[in-house]
Formats: C-alpha cells, structure tokens, sequence
C-alpha cells in the first residue's frame, strides 16, 4: 500500500493500542519520526477495569479511549484501524487487508488472550475477560441467570442458575469472584420477588495451592478472607477437566466430581497473539509455551534490530524469573521501546537493557477491601481498597472517563446499586424479532398453549 | 404458567417497559393490586436521548435503567423478563415462552418501530434508530465509515464513505443531521490525518414539503437554518426508491436520481408493533394503517373493558388529530391506564376519556440550539437548547443518569469530544479472530503480497 504521506523520514509501525503500544506512541509523539499505529479496534481498552464492565458498575465506553482523540495533539502519528495479517522481516513490511506497509522500525505489541489449554470448545460455555465482547457477554450471562432462575419452577436448575464458578484465582478471577458476591448479596438483594439472590453459591477454583500465587502467602489469606465475607467459596486444589452447558467436571484429590452450574467464567491461562506466530514464521524468532516471542534484553528480535516486541506478547526473563504479564510492565516495555528507537535516531550508543522495576501488585476484592503489595509493603482492607482507587483512576486514559468512573464508584459505594445493568441488546435472538424494543414477537400462538 | 405468588388479589400484567408502561406500573405501585410487568429486556430506555447513543456522545447504560432497580421499591410489582407471545382475550390470559399467565387487568404497550413501507430489505443498508442495537449499530457505521476514508486510495469510493444520508425530516432526523454535523466538524477534525472529516457532506431527505412536518412552519424553517450552519443539506420533496450498499435512488419532481453514499440511515415511518396484530386476532380489535391498535377513548379495546392499550401502540384520535407516537403522550396514556385500572378496583364510576395534553416539543440541532414549541410559544436557538437539556434530564430515569449526562454534555459542550466513540465490537468479523485485544489476526500471509 503506498502512504500518501510517505517522506524520507524514519517510519516506525506499532501493531497494537494497548498499554504498551499506546504509551510507546505517546513517546514517539512529537519525535522526528513517523507514526504508524494499526489496531483493529478505534479505541484503547484500559484492560484493569475490565471485570467492572462485566459486572456492571461500568459502561463499556468508561474503560475505553477513543485511539484518535488520543493521540490527536501529535501531527506526526497516523492511527489505521487495521490487521497486519502478515510480517515480512527481510522486506521490512506488514501486510494488512489493503496490502503492504514498510516501516523501518517495528513495534509489535498485540498482547495476550486467554488460554483454554487446548480445550477450546470450552470457550462458548466459560467465556474469559479480555475484550470489551468478552465483558458485555459475561455480564449478559450473569444478569440472565438471576432472571432465569427467577422464572425457573425446578428447584434443581434454579440452583444451577444461582450458582457461579469462576476458574482461576488470578487477580481477575478474585476480582470477578469480589464483584460477584456483592452482586449477589447486595446489589440484586431487594430486585426479585421469588428468588433470594443472596442464596447464590459463588465459587472460585484453582489449580494451584492458593488464590494469588504471584502474590505473598500472607495477601492469599487476606484475599480468601475478604472473599469468605462475601459469600464467595474458594477450592484450591481443583482441576477443570471438563465444561458444559450445565456444569463442570473438577479433578481433586478424592477424584473427579461433576459440579452443576449455568454460569462458568474463565480467568485462568494465557495465550499470546497469534501475530508472534506469524513474526517466528518470519524471523525464526522462539516462542516460549504460551507463544510469547522471546526476545533479546533490550525487547528486539534476534537477527532483525529494527523489530521490537512489547507487551504480553514478549517473553522477557529478569532475575530468572519471567516478567509478568500486567499493565505496568506492558506501560515500561513500550516506553523502552520507543525510546531505543529514539536512541538509534539520534546516533546514540545501544540502551542498558529492559529492566522491569515492580512498583507492587494490587487485587480488589467486593466493596472496601482489597491486598496489595506496594514497594514491598503488604497491606489488605480499606487501605488498599484505597490505593487500588487511586491507582486505576491516575493511570485510566482521559479525564473525562476519570470523572465518570469516580462518580459511578462513588454511586455504587454508597447505594450498592451497579448502573450499567444492562442485558445486552445482541444477547436477544438476532432477526425480525430482536429489532422490537418491547417484549412482544410476532407469532401465531403460544408456544406451550 | 402457575405464578407461585397466586392470591386471590386483582393481578395486572403490564407488557412493555417503555414510557407508558414503566409510568402505568409506577402509579400502580404500592396500590392493593398484584402487578407482573413483562419486558423482554431487562431495562427501560429512554428513547429520546438514543440519537446521542448513535452519534457518541453517551454510552448505553447512560440511556437505560434496570426496570428491576426501578420497581424495587413496590413490593406488590414483579419484572418478569420475557416476551409475550400469545393473547388469549377470552380466557383473560397471556402466552409466553414458558407457558400462560392469566390477568385481571391486561395493559398492552409494547410500542412501535420505523417502517420501510414495504421494503424490509433496505433494514440492512439503513438501519433506523429504536432500541439500542440500532444505536450501537449506526454509531459503528458513522465511525466506520471515516475509518475507511481514511484507508480508501480510491478518491471516488471515499467520497462515498464521508458521504451521509439520513432519511426522514423528523425529530429524529434533524436530531440525528445535527449531532453528524457536530461530529464532523468539530469532534472528528484534527482526528485524521489524510481526510478531512469536515469535507464529509451530510444529507437530510424528507418526502414532505419541510422539515419538521408536525411544528410550525417558522419552526421548520429555523431548524434547517441551524442544520446549514452545521453543514447539513436538506432535501424536501424527495422519495426514496431504493436503497444498497453504495447509495439510494431518488424520486424527485425532475425524475429519478441515484445518489452514492456509503451510510444510509432511516428515520422514517411508523410500524406498531406485531403485538397488536396479536391483539387484533384474539379480540377483533381494529388496528390503523401502521398497525396500531384503534381504542376507545378510554384506552380499553371494545368489547374487552379489561384489555387496555397504551403509548405508540395505541392509536387515539383527539380533535380529528392523532395524538403523536412522543414519550409524553406515552407517559400520560400509562398513567391514565393505570388510574382506570385503580378506579374500577375501588368501584368508582367510568372515568373521562383519556385526553392529552400536549406540553409543547423540542428539538435539538447540534450544539447550543434548538427549535422547541413549548405551552404555545416559538422559540429557537441557546434559549431552546436550555430547555431541552433541562427538559431531558428531568425525564431521565435515575439520579445517577441524570449526573452522568450532565457530566458527559458539559464535557462535550467544552471540548467538542464525545467520549463514547468506540466502534463496538461485535461489528468486528465474528470468529476466534474476533476475540484479540490487538490487530492481528492468524493468517498464513499477507491478503494481496
């Protein structure tokens, strides 16, 4: 594809608009250096808050920033809503539906997803949280079980709908575990009329021996006890070896066990972009066991320095130990990398390599509580719960989307009540019918008469 | 269905949880009348503020209630999210998915949608603006389209995309023309680097002889006034003839015409829902030419005094004039239903026939004006605005709502920005690819190499 704006400057592409393409782009803004940022989606998802959006207490467009508004003050960055579909190292170009494009640098930054382990086929019954899709489907299946069961006479598949699993005690899983509860035993308290809501059975199950196994053992305890207020039970221990419409069938010591549930959610795994595929196909690149692109200290390509990689999608070990897949280390990683481009600009000797400083981690557990490792203190309860506040507040893109996300907390603090309640429109079956606003469906008679 | 709350009290079922039917059970709420409202969503919307939800300027859950946390506070209320499907007048009950439920009181008020006269085929190419699908789908389609402009080498086809045409000089319509022009003169303008969202040319066509056909004739004559300023051209006297993905054929005094444009969007036409047909079959109902259900003054169905219908779906003449498809006279329908419906309970005689009163309308072009009719006074321009927003926001369902917009349009009145512009996701190809945060996509290659 030849750019209409094509000039000899120095054209660096950066596949991806998430934290570590976005904050790459900011430093490149400005630069003498032209700006290419391809995504597929129009907008930057800020991915931490992303479980509220499933759960109600946020809107899809709170999380989100328009990628254009964005990076509207630096002349020199094109957005392209686009998919490179293809990488030609040797030529120095990506190929997109449209055809090629040649950059000199390239950052690629496409993240992560999550990983069923080779099953699948579980994805349609236990959806995971990665994508805005993914957070208005789960909150869809959690607002359509309280209103099935609501309906449902068999005492027995009304218990399947009040009962939630969510596997994986990550951070998103006890996060989503957190919002459950309180879901269950607040928000929906006072909202039907046949069935308690507060009777739900929410459960968290891992593999592992405790919830937040990349945290310190003693955050892991603070978080089972702030989950256990809630009314959410956790079993470690437990491994999924089968999901369905109805249930799942859990592996434990004592042997298998089949645990009846209409709602399972997925926080478990991880699975890099298929874009590090396509980059190893051209570059001979290694890919670690989640199809992370292993790359060299300073997050280039070996062979082809003129490829960087950031992100979820890079496989970078520090102290023998990998660096963890979260915002703050994707927000480093892209900022490294734009400014190794800035270096090699202005002739400047090779960087020190990628060295990832953890500022600490932080979990959200229901209302006022949370644990957090900050510069390594160990905090839990109403302090943390603070900090994370803060936190995700300073670092959501736009002030706007500030404003709207504190008030909502605000709200939600002190009513208990979850605005963006919404049962998705495209949830309902698509077709003639689905366009009515009402409750009504052409039809000639009853179904059940 | 047998509803495990059976008493012997009086049981009103309510369909529909739009303006007549939220406002009949708000009044019926806390009387001694059991009440089931049934909606085949889980939320009211407030359908005056959706044109904003097209064009970015709110997210959907800024527009819409849970009718479950509205209701909650009237413990003799049940929200049943389901669709009706049947009518059985004489045995005084209800069909839906599950089975039947027999009333004492039935109040019908499911609403209307746009009509394509005929030509349902042309849905596909130009969406009209009902329910928040319609909204999420045409906001996609306005972002889209300079999304593609921006990509398009071909001068041609992208004059197609930057090319708009909104059918239907309504309130809608003009609302819908206005917020466009807004957006491409103003929000989009320094969002893209090789087009011009200003150069975008945004049509409004109407067959009739003006804009605004129900308003005065000065009104009519202000709102296109406003509209040129904004950029819009108006077309009167013009039919639609056909419609596909690259344009529509006119119909004008000299002749037909084809006139290429990528979105096309329909704000023309009124189709009561199918419910009434439903009605109609079980009760000999007549219904109009858009298939609404022709009441008695009362708002009863003739022959079945027990049977009421309300807001869009009913069609009431008053003065040898329709009273308008508007939230208002929705609002007032409902409430005088259920008034009626208390009436008889307490044994007191027939009530007055159902009169509207009509308070005046509005409506908004773009920022800062208006045209509005209000207790019989003309007014247009900032003065209307005022009103407007002011008149919106009381209407609007829950304090929550009604601070986050106020936030929103303040917020949009000082940058120009519209902070809901994402381009939802599931417009995105469907499929595993659909699922990645990046912009890859697994491909073997490059599209064209």
């Amino acid at each position: 594809m030849h750019h209409p704006l094509s000039e000899p400057q120095h054209h660096a592409v950066i596949v991806g608009g998430g934290f570590a393409g976005l904050y790459a782009a900011k430093v490149l803004g400005g630069a003498p250096v032209r700006v290419t940022l391809v995504d597929k989606r129009n907008f930057h998802l800020f991915q931490p808050l992303l479980y509220q959006v499933a759960t109600g207490g946020l809107s899809p467009g709170d999380v989100s920033a328009p990628l254009r508004a964005t990076l509207r003050r630096y002349a020199n960055i094109s957005v392209l809503m686009d998919e490179v579909i293809g990488i030609d190292a040797n030529a120095r170009r990506v190929a997109m539906a449209g055809g090629w494009m040649e950059y000199d640098s390239l950052l690629v930054a496409t993240g992560a997803n999550h990983s069923y382990f080779g099953n699948d086929e579980w994805r349609v019954h236990a959806p995971g949280l990665k994508t805005l899709e993914d957070a208005t489907d789960i909150r869809r299946r959690i607002l359509y079980a309280f209103e099935m069961a609501e309906k449902e006479p068999d005492p027995e598949i009304r218990r399947q709908w009040l009962t939630f699993l969510i596997v994986g005690g990550g951070p998103t899983g006890v996060e989503l575990a957190g919002a459950l509860g309180e879901i269950a035993n607040e928000t929906m308290r006072h909202d039907f009329r046949l069935i308690r809501p507060e009777e739900s059975r929410i459960l968290l199950l891992d593999a592992g021996s405790r919830l937040l196994s990349t945290y310190a053992p003693e955050l892991s305890e603070k978080a089972e006890r702030s989950l256990v207020k809630l009314g959410v039970r956790t079993r470690t221990g437990v491994r999924v070896i089968s999901i369905d419409g109805t249930g799942v069938v859990l592996q434990a010591v004592g042997g298998t066990e089949r645990m009846p549930a209409r709602t399972v959610l997925w926080a478990a795994g991880v699975q890099a972009s298929p874009l590090g595929a396509i980059l190893a196909a051209s570059t001979a690149v290694q890919l670690d066991r989640a199809g992370r692109v292993v790359v060299q200290p300073d997050l280039t390509v070996a062979g082809y320095p003129q490829i960087l990689v950031a992100g979820d999608l890079a496989s970078v070990m520090q102290d023998g130990q990998p660096v963890p897949g979260v915002a703050p280390a994707a927000m480093q990683m892209g900022d490294y990398a734009a400014r190794l481009i800035l270096r090699r600009l202005n002739g400047q000797s090779a960087a020190a390599p990628f060295r990832y400083r953890d500022k600490g981690s932080i979990a959200v557990i229901g209302r006022a509580s949370a644990v957090a490792s900050i510069l390594g203190m160990k905090i839990g309860g109403y302090p943390a719960w603070l900090g994370w506040l803060f936190i995700h507040l300073m670092y959501l893109v736009g002030f706007q989307n500030r404003l709207l996300v504190f008030i909502q907390w605000g709200f939600q603090y002190l009513t208990f009540n979850r605005g963006a309640r919404i049962i998705s429109p495209s949830f309902t079956p698509q077709g003639e019918a689905g366009a009515w606003p009402g409750s009504e469906k052409p039809s000639s008679g009853p179904a059940r008469p």
